[in-house]
């Protein structure tokens, strides 16, 4: 069994309210000792493959934990919550999908192994119908801490029966890379869901140029290491500390400039 | 003496500033050791109903501790600083009717002992005229932690002297329950000062139907245990994770839908 | 060698991604017992001056402490890092400035050492071109928690070599104190860059009365001990918890009211 060193948590709870304290309580009456670190609680509400994108990103730095996760509109209806072994890691939370970025970064090449949380003996009581992130994935995250083993929370599920995510549009074609926005950060900086490493498959490298295709727009934009590396105002397109090919605006507002939500199509070519 | 496990902070001091940071320090250098949970720092700036709310529904999953909270628009003032131990708990702050709620909470049947913050020897010096919450609250509540007997904060209040907030409207008369809205979370869900139990006492149960009345309005609504229960776009009553009942639209905002602001009065009857 | 008792955090990464928490893991797994205090998150994006402002008004009520602060709009740039000791404290970031003010606070009339971060044995590998805080300022911060020698950072700097931000502007002159917008609060107060102790020198007391010239503007004022001093919209100069002049209306916003801006020029005389 892994020594989990912290419990934390991602979100839609939002700052405003005293939901994630509650979270934050139930553990520490649980287990007293618990390093608590918070992923985001400002995931925007119900937005599944947001919150998935976030917590697939910041996991990997994150020391071996228990990562409970709660974006969850369909709190109290038939929606399973889950706990997923992965590499060093256990996810709870619902299973619509949320973790299953997470679970797979996590389990590189290792076995996955999930359970429906069933055993209530672990949960608070009573049970809210809406507030599960307080009553049955908290409690059961610090039970896991605690040392408790995975196969005591519920039933084992076969992994295929996991909802998962589809996977980001991303491929090679042409002497292009085509792929979509993943997600916006707060700068306005638009990550794309294609590594850096397909661009240089295709000989681009920092200090070229590439075209950038949205929809029918076409842009020309210099590649670099870095926003601060073209002047202020200027678009620039880098691979970013995900590993992921970006676009940003040196002190503005990529997002913004570009109207670029997620989800949204784009196809990247080496400039001629 | 208890033995306090925690101190927690509620605070509309936002997060843009310092002001958070600072007392943790303050707390940190008083007790090395302290676990600190922020149960918000997003109260509307002054708004000390909305944070007797919020810490009232809260402190009920905190371990046994010491709770700062401060929304203080008085500061500075003649309104008084106070220390209140209630069951396991003491909750430190102005005397303005913030901690009134969770106290009441908190003490159950048992005794309620109040004092009045007058030692100066715990304070940090010098104290400024607008930032109590750093300069006598913390350093109050840190040595509360550490061990300090109650009594060696200041001088004893009678219970009848501290202020407290007017208890919510709530009543059942001609077969229905009337009351007024509370909070609204993040959500935009509408908390009412309505206890579930309550309608449950009219006969209403999920799967039900009321008629909601605000003012001149009339509006039937699907009763449900969760707003999962609804399609997305509609509205729906349910019992809250608080066990008040609440009012939201699924996937939506119900605040703002129903235009349904804190202290709106609110009546709900079994429908027909 | 100083025992840190604590790692803090001041950024403008926002709240909303998973850039703090990743920064958090980066500590724990190199530091697992640090103590993590955030000063906050939420300068706004690449506003160098603020972070500086809140920093250095912050950090004097930490335990001493390895501070990191990254507000970065050069990040991969050829701006240095650098790590400073200054008093019973280190901070570390970019040499842009941010630190200059907090350095200089802590220092008093003691000694400053500083270091170009140049030690890579000791950044996470693969170091992003766009995000030093995780890779970079963390890691060097967590290793000096545990122990490091900061000789063991990187090459030495002479303190002339580091970049400062300007002192703001403050002078007293023809029986008036001048000075400038330093920030603003949550609340909308207004701070300047006056120490109180100038207008006391000039005998403005508590109970008395300023005139302001804002530009051509020119407004009569009160100086009290607090902003609930005056009546509610009723505007009110006090020296505010950090020693400063400051401007607020008593439940209102004093920056929005007199249209102040950071850096705005102020000039204040005692009322005749």
């Amino acid at each position: 069994m892994a020594a989990y060193q912290c419990l934390t948590f991602l979100t839609d709870y939002g700052l405003e309210d005293g939901f994630v304290a509650a979270c934050h309580g139930v553990a520490a009456r649980i287990s007293p000792d618990v390093r608590i670190i918070d992923i985001t609680h400002l995931v925007p509400p119900g937005d599944v493959r947001r919150g998935a994108a976030v917590l697939a990103q910041t996991v990997p730095y994150l020391p071996p934990g228990v990562h409970v996760a709660v974006v969850d509109p369909g709190v109290g209806t038939r929606r399973r919550g889950i706990a997923v072994a992965a590499g060093e890691r256990v996810f709870v939370g619902p299973d619509n999908g949320l973790l299953s970025w997470a679970v797979h970064e996590a389990a590189g090449d290792g076995r996955v192994r999930a359970y429906e949380l069933t055993n209530e003996d672990l949960w608070l009581r009573p049970v809210s119908a809406t507030f599960h992130g307080r009553d049955i994935f908290t409690p059961v995250a610090a039970h896991l801490l605690n040392g408790l083993d995975i196969t005591k929370v519920g039933s084992p599920l076969r992994t295929e029966e996991l909802v998962t995510l589809p996977t980001p549009m991303r491929r090679i074609r042409d002497d292009a890379v085509e792929g979509e926005v993943l997600t916006v950060d707060r700068f306005g900086n638009v990550q794309l869901s294609v590594p850096a490493a397909d661009l240089e498959l295709l000989g681009v490298r920092p200090g070229g140029s590439v075209l950038l295709s949205l929809g029918k727009r076409q842009l020309p934009v210099r590649f670099e290491r870095t926003f601060g590396s073209v002047p202020p105002g200027e678009l620039v397109a880098y691979a970013d500390s995900a590993g992921c090919v970006a676009l940003a605006v040196n002190s503005g507002d990529a997002a913004q400039r570009l109207n670029l939500p997620p989800g949204a199509h784009v196809r990247i070519a080496p400039a001629r």
